[in-house]
C-alpha cells in the first residue's frame, strides 16, 4: 500500500471507540491516501505501507484528530463591543436591547452588508478557526430571519465551503428569535418559516440541519416542535438551543425527534438528560458563552452517569462569545466544566462530529477522512494546561491530507 | 520641546487619575523622550511638541499604557500538566501530593535546573508576556526554599532584569511553603527566614518586596507576621497570599502593615476589606487560577464599594494558571468577576503598578515611563469582547520608549 503523508513517531490520539478514553498510542503512525485515513496503529506495526509522498517524524508529539468545532454563528456582520461593555457594567437584557443591542443590533448590521462584506468576514473567522487545530465548524444562519435573507446567508457559507484552504463546513439553518418586525405577526411567522424557508432552503441544499433557539425569550416548545417536525418532513437533520436560561421541556422534544444534539444546557433537568441519553443525542455544551453570561455551569456529571456524548464548542458569535479557539476552550472544559482530559478531547473531536452527524471524522482510523493536527507539545493534557498559549501549540494542521498551514 | 517619538490620532487610554474612569481621551496623542512620557493630551494640542524623530499616526485605533503584570511566579523548571489531567479527572489536593504533585514538584524541578536553564525558561515566559502587551511584570522566587537557592533565583532574575528586550522586572521574595525536608522544623525554617534569607536578599539588593502565603496548607498567621515584621525592618515592602482557601486574618494584618497588595482574596472577609481600605493595600486578583481551582468568585463588590483599588494579574505558574496573557485575564475580570471594562483595564495598567509601588508605571502623563501599547482594535472593550483572539491585538508595544517588537 502507498501513501501519500504519513506521520510517524506521534503520540498519537486516536479518538477511535474500539480503544479506551480518548484512544492513544503512545508511539503511533498514520497514514492519509487519497484524502482519507488509510492506516492508523502502533509504529511498528505499519509494514502494510509501502511508499509515502511525504514522511513526517513526529518526534515523539502530540498528533489528534483535526478539531471540530460544532456549534458557530460565525456569520454576521457588525461589532457588539459596547454591549459587552455594558454587560461588564451590570446592565441586563432589556437595558442592552433598549441601547439597540442584542441579536436585533445583529440582525441590522448582516441585513445591511453585501455577500462580499459577509463572506471576507467569514473567511476571516474560519482562518483563525484553522490556526487553533479546527479542520471542520458547524456554521449557523439565523442573522438575518426573512426567508430570502436566511437563503443568502446559507449561499454566502455554501460559496465558503467550496475553497479548499477553509475547514470543512456544515451548514445550519438556525432559526434564532422572531424577527422584531414580526413581533406582532408571531405565528404566521413560525407557519413561513416552517412551509417555505425550511423547503427552500432542503431544496437548494443549502443546510445538513435546522436548529432552533427554544428558550425564554426565543421560541416555545410548541414552536420549536413546529419547525423540527417541519425539518425532519424535508429529510433534515434537526438540533436545539436548549435550557440555557430557563428548562421549557427542549431536551425531551429532542429526545423524542431523535436530534442530533441539544445545544447550551445550563439548566437541562434530569428527565431531559435521560430522553437525551436514550435516543442518542449529544450534550453541546459552551463554555466561553457560559462564562461570559455568568451562568451555572451545567450538568456535566450527569450528563455522564447516564452515558450522554458531550461536545465543546465555541459558540463563535457577536453577542456571547467572540472565540474562534477550541483549544482555549479545552482550558474551560477541562477546569470550570470539571470534564476530563479525555471527555474534552472527545468533546472537540469524535463527539462533536457526532454532533454534526459525521460518523467519518473526529477520529483516526482507516476510513475516517485525512484531518490531523499536530502539536508542539508532547502530551494532550499540555493544551488546556498552558491555556494562555494554547492558541500557539498548534504546528501543522491537515485537511483531507491537505497541508492547510502551508496555504 | 523635542521628542524621539510621537503617537497621535488614537483613542488614548491614559489611565491617568486626574481623568475620570480609565481617562480616556478619544482624538488624543502622546510624546516620548528619554525614555519617559513628556507630554500626553488631545491630539490638537500638541503645539509644544516642536520636532519628533518618529511619529505614528494611530489611525484613531487604542492606545493604551503598557501592560503591568503585578503577580506572577515566572521562573521555575519542570511541568505539571500531568498534575492538571488528574485535578481535572477530581483528584484532591492530597491525592495529588501522594502522586508527587504541587509545589513540591516544581521544587524538585527548579532546584535540579542550572542557572541557564531557568533564566533560558523566565526569558520564553517573558517573551511570551510582551508579545501580549505586558511591559512591567512582577516575578516571584518561591520554586527552591532554602537560603542559598532562594537567592540563587533571585540572582538569575536580576540577570534577565538588565536586559532591555524584556520587560521591566519587579523581583519579590516569595515565602512559599515549608519545605518537605523542614515540615519536622517549622519553627527554625521560619526563623531561618527571617533572620538569614530575607537580610541578605535585602543586602544584595535582590528584591524590592517580601511576599507570603498566608493560607491553610501554607504559613499561619502569625509565622506570616514574623515573616512580614522581618521584611519591614530589612526596608521591603510587604504582601501576601491571603483568602484563596481561607480566611486566616491575613487582609488585616497587611492594614496593619501598610502592604502593597493582598493577593488572590476569594475568601476574604468584610474585616479584611476595610483594613485594606483603609490603608491603601491594592486587591490583587486572579481570575485565571480562580476558574482553574474552581474556587467562588472574590467580592468584587465589596472592594469597589469600599474603594479598594483593583488589579488584576496572570498568576502565572506550573500549578494553577500557566498563562502569560493578560487580555485573556481582561475577559475573565469583565465576565466571570463582574468588573467594569475601565476597572478591569485599571487593573492590568495604574492599579497594578500600585500593587508594585511603581508610581510613574502604568499611566500614560507627563513624567511617567514611557510604556506604550498601540492595538489593533479601536477600543478599550475590543480587547476583551474578542478573547479567543485577544493576544492577537497587540500592533506594537514599547517600553520606555523602545520599540520591543521590532526587537
Amino acid at each position: 500500500m502507498d501513501c501519500e503523508l504519513l506521520i510517524r513517531n506521534a503520540r498519537l490520539m486516536t479518538c477511535d471507540p474500539e480503544r479506551p478514553g480518548a484512544g492513544v498510542i503512545e508511539r503511533g503512525a498514520v497514514a492519509i491516501s487519497g484524502g482519507a485515513i488509510v492506516w492508523a496503529g502502533v509504529d511498528g506495526d505499519i509494514g502494510g505501507v509501502k511508499e509515502a509522498s511525504r514522511v513526517i517524524d513526529a518526534g515523539g508529539r502530540l498528533v489528534t484528530p483535526g478539531l471540530v468545532d460544532c456549534h458557530t454563528h460565525a456569520i454576521f456582520a457588525g461589532d457588539r463591543a459596547g454591549e459587552f461593555g455594558l454587560r461588564a457594567s451590570g446592565a441586563g437584557y432589556l437595558e442592552i436591547a433598549a441601547a439597540g443591542g442584542g441579536i436585533a443590533a445583529s440582525l441590522k448590521a448582516t441585513r445591511l452588508a453585501s455577500d462580499e462584506t459577509l463572506i471576507d468576514l467569514l473567511r476571516e473567522r474560519l482562518r483563525l478557526a484553522a490556526a487553533g487545530g479546527t479542520t471542520t465548524i458547524e456554521v449557523k444562519s439565523g442573522y438575518d430571519l426573512t426567508v430570502e435573507g436566511e437563503l443568502r446567508m446559507l449561499k454566502c457559507v455554501a460559496k465558503v465551503a467550496t475553497e479548499r484552504d477553509m475547514p470543512r463546513i456544515s451548514p445550519t439553518l438556525l432559526v434564532h428569535v422572531v424577527p422584531p418586525e414580526r413581533k406582532a405577526d408571531r405565528d404566521a411567522y413560525v407557519k413561513e418559516i416552517c412551509e417555505s424557508l425550511i423547503p427552500k432552503a432542503a431544496a437548494q441544499a443549502l443546510c445538513t440541519a435546522v436548529d432552533i433557539y427554544c428558550d425564554e425569550g426565543a421560541f416555545t416548545l410548541d414552536e420549536a416542535r413546529a419547525v423540527l417536525g417541519a425539518a425532519k418532513r424535508a429529510e433534515l437533520a434537526v438540533k436545539a438551543h436548549i435550557g440555557q436560561f430557563a428548562d421549557l421541556g427542549g431536551a425531551e422534544l429532542l429526545g423524542a425527534l431523535g436530534a442530533l444534539s441539544g445545544d447550551h444546557l445550563e439548566r437541562v433537568g434530569d428527565a431531559g438528560i435521560a430522553a437525551m441519553a436514550s435516543a442518542g443525542v449529544v450534550a453541546v455544551m459552551l463554555p466561553g458563552a457560559c462564562v461570559q453570561l455568568r451562568l451555572p455551569v451545567p450538568p456535566v456529571e450527569k450528563f455522564r452517569a447516564q452515558g450522554v456524548a458531550m461536545a465543546i464548542a465555541t459558540d463563535l458569535n457577536p453577542g456571547t462569545s467572540y472565540c474562534e479557539q477550541l483549544p482555549l476552550q479545552l482550558w474551560l472544559a477541562t477546569t470550570h466544566y470539571g470534564m476530563t482530559i479525555d471527555e474534552a478531547w472527545l468533546g472537540v473531536t469524535r463527539h462533536g462530529a457526532k454532533a454534526l452527524g459525521m460518523a467519518h471524522v473526529g477520529l483516526l482510523r482507516a476510513g475516517a477522512v485525512g484531518d490531523v493536527v499536530l502539536w508542539k507539545c508532547g502530551h494532550e493534557a499540555d493544551v488546556p494546561y498552558r491555556y494562555g498559549a494554547a492558541n500557539t501549540l498548534v504546528d501543522r494542521v491537515f485537511r483531507a491530507g491537505l497541508d492547510m498551514t502551508a496555504m
